[in-house]
This record gives structure tokens, sequence and C-alpha cells, in this order.
């Protein structure tokens, strides 16, 4: 990087703020996704706020060096994987939280944390549904830039259903506001819903108002106990005909025996499969809901329901579910995929993979929010063999090519990033390629913003 | 318009597709705003499927001819109001409504009414919820152009929530689509959403991928009479603090009289306002999310409060709600606002209004979609008083300035057509304007669709 260059931008932020040692770079180079083709960049920004974006976005624009958004480092995809030579912009510094209860939202900055934001509310009585399973350590502006999806949303939908308004530095360095407090809008485009899932390729998010409501009733959850992952899926698609679950979620045999012992929490290390489903329908209406339920499952061939009102027994069995990545990273080198097809197809989505992993002889567990037909394959591999990961690589491709084939997605909330946009074009076309390109073009000309993600 | 030209277009359509007779083209010059500045179109294309469509938008690139895209022509800003020499494009004739219910979606043609979605996904046990008041009369094309709210949105969302994917034809004649039926899917940019509520301006839609849930429960229905409306205003305020009314909607003295002028209901001419609300929670907390409303009330000032649990007669409240546009119809001239605020200012909105009223010497009744500080301000005037218009004309732009004022919108769902544009760049500023410019350029370069509105 030349130096007259980055003084330009060290004059103008404070001490600090511009990082260019490379051992504290090292952090932001990865995601949760480990890319291994991720660079190197020149220089980590870690703005304080707004106006310090718009200094290292204008920077960047007047010197075409390409600009990496990140907030928590948490993506699955690649997203936030840096660029040779260019800069990582990290808004993890931003963070506050204001809870305005009366209009039932939360003025959020970009680095605040999922949690935080879900705290700040609880303290008002208010809830913020969006629950990716990295909600303790993912950024709203994460979630906001690949349109987080979570386990309430089978019932309670997705991020973009609760951003009612956005900050954005687009990539000349301008600050627009979109939307606001109001909950209805429809004066002009919908350019605010065109940033969300965008991941950092459009513009810089600076600042979100997120609607709020009221808390969450008290919650049932029921687990069920499945010979296989077929009558699992099978059981979800009849639940999904006729109830509203505030949560269905699918572990794998697989995945149960990697959570069992990674932290072991008396999960049936013999189920084919199991499901964690949760009701808060209020009042009698949630015991109904459950014992639907659990009658739903015992029809579909489950060798074992149990069900709890205890929050806490419940949340034992929620959390055994959201360690599931972890529990599998610990044991091997891994590709996370974020299939999804419509969810009667579940069951053929889910016998795919396993086709997939017996012809390429390569272990995949399998995860879901299963409710939303949105499914997790995890290709396990040995990075020292490089036979292993070319397996993996060609399973992994051969998985998002499946769930295409169902009329399904390569990404269901993880986003593209760099690991999965070589499938793109193959799941939307020439067409819907050439329309993406041309609104890129439109708003970043130069092509600085987050560039080789999604295209 | 050219012989040769059209001649162009009558031989690759159908007969009785393309209409040039003045006559039969007269009805598809306005819509329900009645906009006086509508113009006299060269044809009319009534499209039977979406190749017909294309063949329109491409003979309209070719000619540059400017295309209005017009469903049922409900519209309440002008949207579809015919352009000088311009072709109208009808999708009236396509109305196929296909029910996958393992998938729980409607495959629809843009032509198909709301209603006969809100039918056809009944027949399944499912329930289409967006329910605008003209929902009998409206098309699922304008309610995506428009993205539509409703009675129930205060619940259950607007229109783009139930979204699912999205069949468009582009300036080029290019069809794209886009999403499907899987519930979620982040892969690529969220082009999807950007159509929704684009007014026709960016593409036509030729097919939607609708969401449904499963039927809506069991409704109980509170009606609550108050002294006045900032009374009633302020119930709603706290009702939204700690509830999830299905339904929560506001009549103001003016449009409850003007009701009973028109087909009379038996509501009290006396009352300063009334609130109309539902509960649909399931079973017994029901009765309790009623009670609760029906105390609140109380508390804010309400001089009466009847609650029934009877479907029929619930209906019949909410249907003189329904009926309160068409009565001040049949009173005079309208120019018909779609003002919003974030809901603690709702009183504030109202409050407003009352004094541009006063300070115009004009009559504004209110209705309003309380429970998302969505109110429609009715502005009367005397068509053959040119003072009496000039003035309704002038208050109707200062309702809309003193939304913006609060922080609030000028369109919560109408859309700004032809009729709100002067007040956008008021509410979006030049750095959101020009944004729009910018994708509105990329998307139609030689700005054939819908010229002149939004825009
Ligand atoms: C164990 C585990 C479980 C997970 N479970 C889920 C789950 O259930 N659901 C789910 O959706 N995801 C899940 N994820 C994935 C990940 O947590 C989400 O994608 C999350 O939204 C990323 O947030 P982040 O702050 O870590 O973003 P990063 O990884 O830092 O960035 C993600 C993308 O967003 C962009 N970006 C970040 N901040 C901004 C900004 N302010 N403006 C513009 N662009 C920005 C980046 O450029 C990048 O493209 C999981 C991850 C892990 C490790
Ligand atoms: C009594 C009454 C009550 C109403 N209540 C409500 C309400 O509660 N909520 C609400 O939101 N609205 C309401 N409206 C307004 C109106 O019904 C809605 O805006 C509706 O969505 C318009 O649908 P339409 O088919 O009539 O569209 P049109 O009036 O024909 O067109 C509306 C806009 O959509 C565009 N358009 C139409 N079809 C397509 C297509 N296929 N592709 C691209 N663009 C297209 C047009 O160009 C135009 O810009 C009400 C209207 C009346 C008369």
């Amino acid at each position: 990087m030349d130096e007259h260059a980055l003084a330009e931008l060290t004059d103008v932020l404070p001490d600090g703020v511009v990082v260019t040692d490379p051992i504290t770079m090292e952090k932001y180079r990865f995601d949760r996704s480990q890319d291994t083709g991720t660079g190197t960049p020149a220089l980590v920004v870690r703005a304080e706020d707004a106006a310090q974006v718009q200094a290292a976005v204008r920077w960047a624009a007047r010197h075409r060096v390409a600009l990496v958004p990140r907030g928590a480092g948490s993506g699955l995809s690649g997203g936030s994987s840096a660029v040779d030579g260019g800069m990582v912009l990290s808004l993890e510094r931003m963070r506050s939280v204001e809870v305005d209860a009366d209009c039932q939202v939360a003025v959020v900055e970009p680095g605040a944390f999922n949690a935080e934001v879900k705290e700040a509310a609880a303290v008002h009585g208010l809830w913020y549904p969006p629950d990716p399973s990295s909600y303790e350590f993912c950024s709203i502006g994460g979630n906001i830039a690949t349109n987080a999806g979570g386990l309430c949303c089978v019932k309670y939908g997705v991020t973009t259903d609760y951003v009612l308004g956005l900050d954005v530095v687009l990539a000349d360095g301008t600050l627009v506001t979109l939307g606001g407090k109001r909950i209805k809008d429809v004066a002009g485009l919908s350019l605010m819903k065109l940033f969300i899932g965008s991941e950092g390729t459009l513009g810089v998010v600076t600042r979100a108002v997120l609607r709020l409501v009221p808390e969450q009733a008290a919650r049932s959850t029921m687990v069920a106990t499945f010979p296989t992952v077929d009558a699992a899926a099978r059981a979800v698609v009849a639940m999904r005909r006729t109830m509203r679950p505030s949560m269905l979620e699918l572990m794998d045999q697989a995945s149960i025996n990697a959570v069992e012992d990674h932290r072991p929490r008396g999960l049936d290390r013999s189920a084919g499969a199991l499901l964690v489903a949760q009701s808060d329908a209020p009042g009698t209406a949630r015991t109904e809901e459950v014992a639907l339920m659990s009658a739903t499952c015992e029809a579909e061939g489950a060798t074992e329901v149990f069900v709890t009102d205890e929050a806490e027994e419940g949340e034992m069995f929620v959390e055994a579910r959201r360690l599931a990545i972890p529990a599998i990273e610990a044991q091997a080198a891994l590709m996370l995929e974020d299939v999804g097809a419509p969810v009667p197809l579940l069951p053929d989505l889910l016998a795919a993979i396993g086709e997939v992993a017996a012809a390429y002889d390569v272990r995949i567990p399998v995860i879901a929010h299963a409710g939303d037909g949105n499914t997790h394959p995890i290709v396990m591999y040995d990075p020292t063999d490089a036979e292993s990961e070319k397996r993996a690589l060609a399973a992994f491709r051969e998985v998002m090519q499946r769930a295409i084939d169902l009329g399904g997605t390569i990404t269901g909330e993880h986003g593209v990033g760099r690991m999965k946009k070589e499938l793109l074009p193959a799941q939307l076309g020439p067409d819907v390629m050439a329309l993406t390109r041309r609104v890129k073009d439109a708003l970043d000309p130069e092509g600085i913003l987050n560039p080789g993600a999604v295209l």
C-alpha cells in the first residue's frame, strides 16, 4: 500500500482505527468458513461511527481499493474473507443499541450482536425474533447483509421481515437513510429491501431500525426420535400442513453423535434422527398444539416422543441442536452447506444428500431448520489428505446441484459469499445473473464493494 | 399511432387482444383516484399470457411507446392512469389461481383478484392474509406492484411478506423468474423484493408464488366508542404496547356518518370515533385478549365497549369500516390520502389533519389502519367549484408534509402513483431520489415503463 495514499486516510481517522500490522490483521482475514482462498488485506479499518465509514469508503473509492465489510466474522460462506491488498472495514466497534419501547423498535448500530438486541428488547418486555444459531456471536449488520434466518423463522420469518429502516453508505461514500420507525411505508422503490441480503456488495449498513414485538409466550418443547431421517422428514411435512410450530429442527444420527462426543447431553445415539419442535401458542392452545405434534410424529413412526413445558429442559435440547456445528467442527475440517427445497421435498433433499455422501465416499452429517425446508449438510474432510478434500469439494457442489434440481436453493440463509458463487448461475440462470450485474453496476460502478463475493 | 407500427403488434397477437376503439379504451384511462390529469392511450393490450406480455413490451420498447401496466384499476394514487399516446397493458385476463396445498403456496396470474386467491386457498384450509379493503375488486398484480396492506396487516404483515416468487417481464421483454416455492432463499440479490412496490415502473409481473398459512382461527370483535378521535388514538397506542390484535381500525365521526347515510349499519352517529378491533388468538387466549382490549379502551375514556364472538356480527362492523371510502365517494369528489407515522405519533398525526382541515376550510373525514399508524384522510371538495378544489389540493399536500414532519410517510400502502409524486422528494431527500433514479435507469433505460408514475 502506497504510504502517501495511506496517510490520506490515517490523517482523517483517530488513532487505532486504521490497522496495518499483520498480526492484528490476521484475525480479520477469515470468517467461520475458514475459506482457504482468503487474501491478505493491506489495511483494516475499525470504524467508530458512520462518518468514519464514509471516510473509509470515499478513500477506497478514490484509490480503487477493494473493500470488504465485516461484522463479527461468523459467516459460513466466505462473504467476509479478505481480499489481497484490499481493506477490511470492520463494524465491530459500532455497537450501540437503543430501544424505543413506544414505537416497538430498536435503533441499532451494525456491530451490535443479535443477542445484545434481544437483551435490550427484553428489558422492555419486547422481543427481536430472528435467531440464528450463532445469535450470541454474530452482528446485526451481518444478519442484515445475509438476511439471516434461524430457529423461530418457521413461525416468525427472517431478518428482512423485521427491518424497518437502514442507513447505508453507498460505494461513493454517500450516506442514505431508508425507511424509519413507521411500520408501513411504500413511498418510492423498495430500496431498503434490496440492501438486505446483498452481502456487502451494494453498500455498508451503518444503522438499522428493527421491529420488535411483544415478548414470546411460554413455550413447550417436543423431542421426537425416529428410526430414519426419512421418517423424521415426513413428520415435518405432515406437521407443516396443519400447524404453526415456533420451532421445527432436525438432527440426524451423525450430528447427534457429534454433539454427544463434544458435550454429552444425553441424546439417544442410536436414533436415526431427532426432531426438536416447540409451540408458543397462547394459553391452552399450546398443550393442544404439542399434543397434535406428538400424535403426528407417532403416526409417522417416531419411536419415542418426549414433551416438556419446562423452559430450561426444553432449552437443553435446543442448545444441543445449536451445538451441532461447533461439535462437528471439532472433529474434522468441513464445508458447510445451506441448501433448501420446498418443504414437501425435504425427504427427497435429504435422500439426495445421502446419495451424494455414498457416491463420493464422504461423511455428511445433517442438521436442518426442517420446518422451512432449509438444511445444513456438513461435508467433512481431512485437510491433510488432498484426495479427501477433492472428494469433499465435489460432494459439496453436487449437493447444491441436487437442491437446484429439486426446485430449491443453494443457500437458504448463509449467503453465497465466495464459497457458493460458482453454482449461483446454475440456480438463477443467465437472465437473472445479467439483471444482478446491472443492479450491481448501477450501485457500485467501480466494483469496490466486496469484489469476488456473490458475483 | 402509425398503422404500420400497430400492425406489427396486431399481427402477432390474437384478435381482441389489442384494442384501439376509444369507447372501449375509456374504462382503461382512470384508476379509482379519478386522476384528472390522466391521458388518452393509443392502444390497450389485454394480454392472455406471459408471452403476449413479452410481445407487447418488446413492441413498446422498439417503438418507444409509454406502457402503463394495469390490474383491476382500483388504485388510489393514479398509478394506472393512462399516458397520452401510450399503451395500457391490462392483465385482467390473466387470472388463473393454482393452490399447491402441500407447499402451502398459491401460484397466481396477476389479474386474479385478491378475493379469488383467498377463496382458492380456503378450499384447502389455507389462508392468504393480505386483505386490502378492496380485496373483492383488486388484483394480485396491483397488490404486488403497490405492496398492498389491509386490515389484518397489523398482525400478519403486508403483501411483500407473502411473496415467495415472481415472474417479471423486464423493459426489454426478457422474462425473469425470481424465487419460487421454497420458503427461505438468499441466493443472489433480493431482486424479487425490489419489484414489489415498484408500481409498474421496473417490470410487469406475470406470475406470483404466494405464501399461504393455515386458516385463521375464530375471531372475536370489539367495537369501542370514544368521545374524541384523540382518545381513540391514545387507546390504539396503549393497545399496541402489549397486545397483537389481528385488526385495529379507526373511523372518525364524519366517516361514521357517511356510512350511516350511505347504508345504515346502526353505528353511533354521535361518537367522536370508533375503534373496530379483533383478536384471533387461539383458544381461551382470545377471550383474555379481548378483555384486555376492552379494559384498555375503557381506561382511555371509551364511552361504550361492545364485544362479540359471533363471526357475522363482527363482520358487520368490519364491513361498515370497508364501506367508508365508497360512502364518502358518494357524497363529494375527493382526494384520498394514505399518510402514516410511527404508531405513538398517531394522535399527533390525527391532530395535524384536523388542523389542516380547519386552516383550509375543507372537510377531511378520516379512517385508519390505526394499529399500523396508517391513516386515510379523505379530502372532500366540490368539483364544480374551482376554489374548493384549489383549497382541497393545498390541504392534500399540507397533510403529506405534516406526515413527513412527524417522521412519517406520504403513503403507507396505496403507492405514490401520479398523485403524490410531487411530495416524494420532500420525504426521501435528494440522495435517495438519485439512488432511485439510478436503479430505474439500470432497469428501464428508455423509460418506457409507467413514465410519470413515482418519479
Ligand atoms: C455455529 C454457527 C451457527 C450459525 N447458525 C446460523 C443460523 O441459524 N442462521 C443464519 O442465518 N446464519 C447462521 N450462521 C451464519 C452466520 O452467523 C450468519 O451469516 C450471520 O448473519 C453473520 O453475521 P456476522 O456479523 O458474523 O457477519 P460476517 O461474517 O462478518 O459477514 C457476513 C456477510 O455480511 C457482510 N456484512 C457484515 N456486516 C456488514 C455491514 N454492516 N454492512 C454491509 N455488509 C456487511 C460481509 O461483507 C459478509 O458478506 C451460523 C454460524 C455459525 C458459526
Ligand atoms: C374502496 C377501496 C379500498 C381500498 N383499500 C385498500 C387497503 O386497505 N389497502 C391497500 O393497500 N389498498 C387499498 N385500496 C387501493 C387499491 O385497491 C390497491 O392499491 C390495489 O393493490 C390496486 O390493485 P389493482 O389491481 O386495482 O391495481 P391498479 O389500480 O390497476 O394498479 C395499481 C398500480 O400497480 C401497477 N400494476 C398493476 N398490475 C401490475 C402488474 N401485473 N405488473 C406491474 N405493475 C402492475 C399499476 O401500473 C399501478 O401503478 C383500496 C381501494 C379502494 C377503491
